[in-house]
């Protein structure tokens, strides 16, 4: 079902709702999140989205995008490369980098680039199948 | 201000305002995470938490929980060593592990332990400081 080299991709997009469910889930108003005037000051160009928004995009991508709904996340990893602002969309680019029959996991190596086509984050993601 | 082997500590509930906070904004609805019946086929309690909501947690403690808000994380990694479920309480503990000052770089290691005192999860974070 997943073969080293196998690519997927998917398409998010950084919405007022998004943003304001994650606002609410977990209360992280720090400003640089929050404070256009402070994001600003401190050299962007408006409020810096949470990087952990993109963790929830690969939630959803490991979840809900994958040939099976049989797999659990054993580990991740992510690296910010550039900020992430509102309305944002973004494309999840993910390969599988290997597959261990044996024990039945699966690593991707993954990106996320911007629609300038910059990337703004990538890391791996090792999930196990549980079927 | 921040100094190798400073810790911290800090309690979070997987409430079912932030569970379906999160099912909300990123629409994983994974049977693991959604269908009690399914969760218990795997083998586990009950529905399984996602494990991106403990990064949720990790993003309201890096924004709000530290001696300074002007900080950005540049990375961050996790490990999921138990099933965390509905309603759990987590102690989130970090520990200063590395402060580069001329880079204004800190980071940290971090566990969360559920209220049984088992570790769920374990994993390092990499901040700047933007003052």
């Amino acid at each position: 079902m997943f073969n080293q080299g196998d690519s997927y991709t998917q398409q998010f997009t950084v919405t007022e709702a998004v943003y304001n469910g994650f606002l609410n889930a977990f209360g992280d108003r720090n400003p640089l999140h929050t404070d256009e005037a402070y994001a600003m000051q401190k050299g962007f160009q408006g409020r810096v989205m949470h990087g952990n928004i993109l963790n929830g995009f690969l939630s959803y991508f490991i979840g809900e995008c994958l040939p099976t709904k049989d797999v659990i996340i054993h580990s991740q990893s992510i690296q910010f490369n550039k900020p992430v602002f509102l309305n944002d969309t973004l494309l999840l680019e993910a390969q599988v980098a290997e597959v261990i029959e044996s024990v039945k996991v699966v690593s991707f190596k993954y990106t996320f680039k911007n629609a300038e086509g910059k990337r703004v984050a990538k890391g791996e993601i090792q999930i196990g199948l549980t079927a």
